[in-house]
């Protein structure tokens, strides 16, 4: 299933439902009593995507997706959306060479020898189509991170590699916008990460059990129609297994919990000078079946 | 008022009420009608405060605070925790010289020039008495870090300085518990900061109006009674007006978000060798008049 949050003209409040024919038409799986949010479908387990399942069968509440303005699959996750820093290898190089990296000694390896995790608030999500915001970025260094993220289902504590796939709900795509010069200059990188509007997310939710291998979906980012970053899953540093082994080895994952895996080679500080976003701009994200994740920057 | 979260023998479920003669009995705000939680007296702003102060001069639902059980303030703020790093003088130094900041280079200044700010997940707090658990730091490295923490009522983005106290709720304290080996090898502090039980936070919110100058708190804290920390609110490198303007600069702030202002020098990794929690530890940070956040090591 492709699950997506969405509003339409009868309704402002936000509702969840799930795109079908090849993203031609929505089902309202809020109509058809599935769940009120996605937060609420995923913290239902498999009795709510069966509800689901059934719903999207029963061939009721369907509407042309033309009608509807989809946002963030979630915009409040349990916690901060939980992000992997330097997890391709061709970016770990690009920016431990851009100068950018305060985080790392000036003798460390570009390569981190453990996942680097850091956190963006959730006030940063906005959806598809909502403006990338240069203005909030003092230091006007805004970067674009085209990445895959994870979705977590069942939550858990100590989760083995082995074991993990069972607790994976599905895959999204964000764009982890970052203001360059905050991040380097506070060390820490949240303040750089989080700024409001610098995390677009969407534009569906895809269920795990319609990727059959992740590591065999493509990312590929554009901005302005110019490729800029391409890369296989398959190529992470840090595969999902091994993130949702180190963070959950000592912290408890919740039904909602969104790992951003790390973005590939390519973003505007790879560039000399660096091409950083400006307003007039367009970022868009693919990962098919994920769909494409477009914002445009202001 | 001095605000807790509490349980009894006749409500397993949390609810809100206020220390009052001096911490000998509680008044049970949530019987009173106020708020069914924190948060939602907090959301309620100025109100709710009202509500509150005469649900407490009418001296009904009052019951002595030997019967309660205290709890963290809050167990889930809208964002995880905000953190700063690196923000008494003291400590800032005892940190570099550790050899544990893996997050500026070798040549680093010890002090920042901006404020380093990461975040804890709500699944680490923990209330009073509830054991710090270091079997769940694989590097058993756990040390202790008292802290003031500022829960802002008021929300909102681009706070001023000169404004900033208008949207400060109140206080409580936050021992921000780092696993130090983790918070080393991972460069991000995130992983180190916000394992489970890492983040006790409490005993009680005191509202802004208790506290005439913040400035003047004195923070201590002790492990199994000897002294380790010390220190005036007063030596704060980036005071709150500062961390309030610049956090909110790019990032819109919530009610009920908290913000730990750092930690004074006196940690464990101050010492030669460092002196890690082990388990049959206690820690206890007293900030008057919040109290003392006493919590057992396992």
């Amino acid at each position: 299933m492709r699950l997506i949050t969405f509003t339409s003209a009868e309704s402002a409040a936000p509702r969840v439902g799930a795109l079908v024919d090849g993203g031609d038409a929505a089902v309202d799986l809020s109509a058809a009593g599935v769940a009120d949010t996605l937060e609420d479908l995923i913290a239902g387990g498999q009795e709510s995507l069966a509800a689901a399942r059934d719903a999207i069968d029963s061939g009721a509440s369907r509407r042309p997706a033309s009608d509807i303005t989809l946002h963030a699959p979630l915009s409040h996750p349990p916690k901060n959306v939980m992000c992997v820093g330097k997890n391709y290898h061709a970016h770990a190089q690009e920016f431990h060479s851009s100068g950018f990296d305060a985080s790392s000694g000036k003798d460390a390896a570009a390569l981190p020898e453990h996942p680097v995790v850091f956190t963006k608030a959730h006030t940063s999500i906005v959806g598809p189509g909502v403006p990338i915001d240069t203005g909030l970025d003092p230091t006007r260094s805004t970067d674009y991170e085209g990445e895959l993220a994870v979705v977590i289902g069942r939550g858990g504590r100590g989760i083995r590699q082995a074991d993990c796939w069972s607790h994976v709900f599905g895959y999204t795509i964000v764009n982890d916008v970052t203001a360059r010069i905050t991040q380097q200059t506070h060390r820490q990188w949240f303040l750089g990460k989080s700024i409001d509007t610098f995390c677009p997310m969407g534009p569906t939710l895809v269920t795990a059990e319609e990727v059959p291998d992740v590591r065999e979906l493509t990312l590929t980012t554009t901005v302005n129609g110019e490729p800029r970053q391409q890369a296989r899953v398959a190529d992470l540093v840090f595969d999902i297994p091994t993130l949702i082994e180190v963070i959950s080895r000592s912290i408890r994952l919740e039904p909602g919990d969104i790992i951003a895996t790390g973005t590939p080679a390519g973003v505007g500080i790879g560039f000399q000078p660096p091409r950083y976003l400006r307003p007039g701009d367009s970022v868009a994200i693919t990962i098919e079946p994920i769909g494409t994740l477009e914002n445009p920057v202001t």
